[in-house]
């Protein structure tokens, strides 16, 4: 933590999901959040004699809000004083009941009396501010918040505890050591010395280079694990869309029926299968749209299989026309050839030769073909074992190693590797000392970046920003 | 509260809303649940010397919860030690970070641990069992947190204060009185001695009954203030009832669209206006159903009618055949006879005549009409000032008077009010005072029901089993 905490304007926020629970809790922090909490505080009783603004931190008091003569409402309120407590600020929070409108009512309560509605993130930046966490830290606080799955929980658990920290930290020690012998050599100008030999700083780039490269490519393992492997299922209106997403969340979520074109607007929900999180999409189906609805829902069928890790084509294999759809299969496989797409035959039950159906399907595509009846919940777990393969090796992963899961990291890693490349290339084309500490200057930018070493206040922005308001 | 506070079972349950936020609460209650704390927390920190064990109440610790080496959160533990807790039996609130991952891992740890999940309520059950709250309080409690307006919010802490507590107590002394009175004569029964007039018991029993009468009319506004208005549009597919409801709404909640049908089930929307809540349901259009799907949703919003205090028949003045509507007015109105009915003309920009249309539905089906125009957005101030008719004076009542808002107790107090009915009865016919006594011990059981006076495990159960686990 910094040796001076900087206490800013009070804020307040609602830090508990809204909704119905027992109980939720409204938090301040900044300058005067304890006298901000006197004066709509009336207290009943605790195991302290002293006046709240008496009360040491890490105390809880019980009593009620009033705003005037009205009750408010009945609850516990726990004091944290600077530099003891998460901001590193005077802080405040009030356990209440869990109303979304009691929960408004108290939050108006402290707006009304001298606290600002903090900004998203605004919490967390202040204990960045204040030193008390990176920022490599306070985004995994962002991800653990956000996981869906126990592996992404796990992930962002592990870089909590400053994980990526502690490793980017070694990094930069060793790019510091390897420019400032540069930049040494640089000092001596005229007198042509070399502090380490070209070869050893070779030797040190690569080794560097092949550090961060691995984070690099740990990022793609990462990003499943910590968003899910994002599945779109497409077909044409039909074949058994929904019925296929309804039998693999075991829940019935869209409306089924028999008629072409229900799904208006495509639904994500995600299931958990071996660990790792499919995040699936169903989309409206791939037809010549002639009513309003259907064809916006499949403009935006188009962009998520852009966005998609899995294609799941399904087509109903008992159609009599069913080889017209290789066509659109092989389209789809080619437009999209970086992406895993399988061929899902529905209805494989309606159709005596289905078996040859299939296999002529597979043939003539290319494609992987799997036969189910989505209906009737056949083949299902042979289709989520396939959709398992993607992500195998996974969940051995998580427990030791550290994984990028940020985009952030990631393009400040791939420009540090760039930098790096760039550097090694100098080096054996013998340049001049001052372009390769240049370039190594710039890794060191990059790195220090990610765990906010190098302060960006564009960075800074787009991190917070995308908190909740609360945290 | 009573003297011996028991102590049960430790049980655990997420407090906070699931979902997406900064924080949340896992808690737990009953004998050992400090024990639990301690083998799964790993204190860094906080403003105590003390270990856990021996930390008094009203204390909170920083540090992070371990499953064996595996780092499961960091988290502030707040202590409370019996009696001094919600539930009077020792307590530990973990606040731990929000997302739904997380919140369950720490709950897991703490069942792993030795805690068992809380049923529905069961915190609030001990709090109600070992004297901290009176029933009607622990449903304040509960109709607190599922506050919808702001109006339903304040009569529920109203009555979490013990309003309408300390009013029963006090009938319930009065009855008391009378009946003690009553019994007194019993037990001098062969010397035929009378120890209050009938005349003046008869005047107690009518100014008993004339309370316990406001009290079962207030539940008609408390219904309302609490649950909001169920307001139901129908009319025929595309006369607008998805664009009425959004643009009531005032934000896209349903797909809209020019094709009859695309409401395939009822959505249920709420918004506030003047203090009130509209609880607005868009039901399948009223029309012959040829499709699966909307054969289910036509069936449902007739359901819904039936529970309506407002319908608002929606129809297109423009049409030529407007005047078919009529009978179909009629029909509801007939049917649903006790219901508000509103007649709503949508597009009355788009018929030159729209004005005289009106007045001809008015006058054949014998409601009132209203002109808007749902799309432009026209006419809505009027439809919502009328809609709010309904509800007039409701703000001004609850801030001082004592309602009714629960089913429970308008039951109770109905069973009363009949108890007090044939006690006036038996008075006016000088009937033996054994039957008097009987019917105001039976209004004593019933007013003493409501407020947990008199136990009955039957209730206790209905009110505690329809909390959220957590409460």
């Amino acid at each position: 933590m910094k040796d001076n905490v900087l206490q800013q304007d009070p804020i307040a926020a609602i830090a508990t999901p809204l909704g119905i629970g027992a109980l939720a809790i409204v938090r301040m922090s900044g300058q005067g959040v304890l006298a901000i909490a006197e004066k709509v505080f009336r207290k009943a009783g605790s195991n302290e004699d002293c006046a709240l603004s008496d009360s040491p931190g890490y105390r809880a008091h019980f009593g009620r809000l009033y705003d005037g003569d009205r009750l408010v409402d009945e609850v516990v309120l726990l004091l944290f004083r600077s530099p003891a407590s998460f901001t590193a600020e005077d802080m405040v929070e009030i356990t209440c009941h869990g109303g979304p409108v009691v929960v408004k009512a108290v939050l108006k309560l402290l707006l009304d009396n001298g606290c600002r509605l903090a900004e998203p993130g605004e919490f967390t930046r202040r204990a960045f501010l204040n030193g008390r966490i990176d920022l490599t830290q306070a985004e995994a606080i962002g991800e653990m918040i956000h996981a869906r799955s126990e592996s992404a929980y796990r992930t962002a658990a592990n870089q909590m505890k400053g994980a990526l920290a502690h490793k980017l930290d070694a990094l930069r020690s060793r790019l510091i050591e390897s420019r400032a012998l540069l930049e040494l050599e640089l000092d001596f100008g005229e007198e042509d010395v070399e502090f380490q030999s070209r070869d050893e700083l070779r030797a040190r780039v690569d080794e560097l280079r092949r550090e961060v490269s691995e984070l690099v490519d740990s990022y793609q393992h990462g990003r499943l694990m910590s968003e899910g492997v994002a599945t779109v299922i497409i077909g044409r209106p039909n074949a058994g869309k929904s019925t296929l997403l309804n039998a693999l969340l075991e829940e019935e979520r869209a409306i089924v029926s028999h008629m072409p074109g229900t799904t208006r607007d495509y639904i994500e929900e995600c299931f958990i299968y071996h660990n790792t999180m499919f995040r699936l999409t169903d989309t409206a189906g791939l037809r010549d749209a002639v009513e309003e609805i259907e064809h916006e829902g499949i403009r935006r069928s188009y962009e998520k299989i852009a966005e998609a890790d899995l294609i799941l084509y399904l087509m109903d294999i008992s159609e009599d026309d069913f080889m017209e759809e290789v066509a659109t299969i092989k389209d789809i496989r080619d437009e999209y050839a970086g992406t895993e797409l399988l061929v899902v035959a529905n209805k494989s039950d309606g159709a005596p030769d289905a078996d040859q159906r299939m296999q002529k399907v597979g043939e003539e595509s290319g494609c992987r073909v799997l036969g189910i009846s989505a209906l009737r919940q056949e083949g299902l777990d042979k289709l989520k074992d396939e959709m398992a393969r993607l992500t195998e090796g996974l969940d051995k992963l998580h427990e030791a190693s550290v994984l990028v899961t940020s985009m952030r990291h990631y393009e400040a890693l791939r420009n540090a590797e760039d930098a790096l490349h760039n550097a090694r290339e100098l080096i054996n084309t013998e340049a001049d000392t001052e372009l390769i500490a240049f370039e190594l200057r710039s890794a060191l930018d990059y790195v220090g970046e990610i765990t906010g070493r190098v302060i960006n206040e564009e960075v800074l922005n787009t991190i917070f920003d995308r908190f909740c308001i609360g945290k």
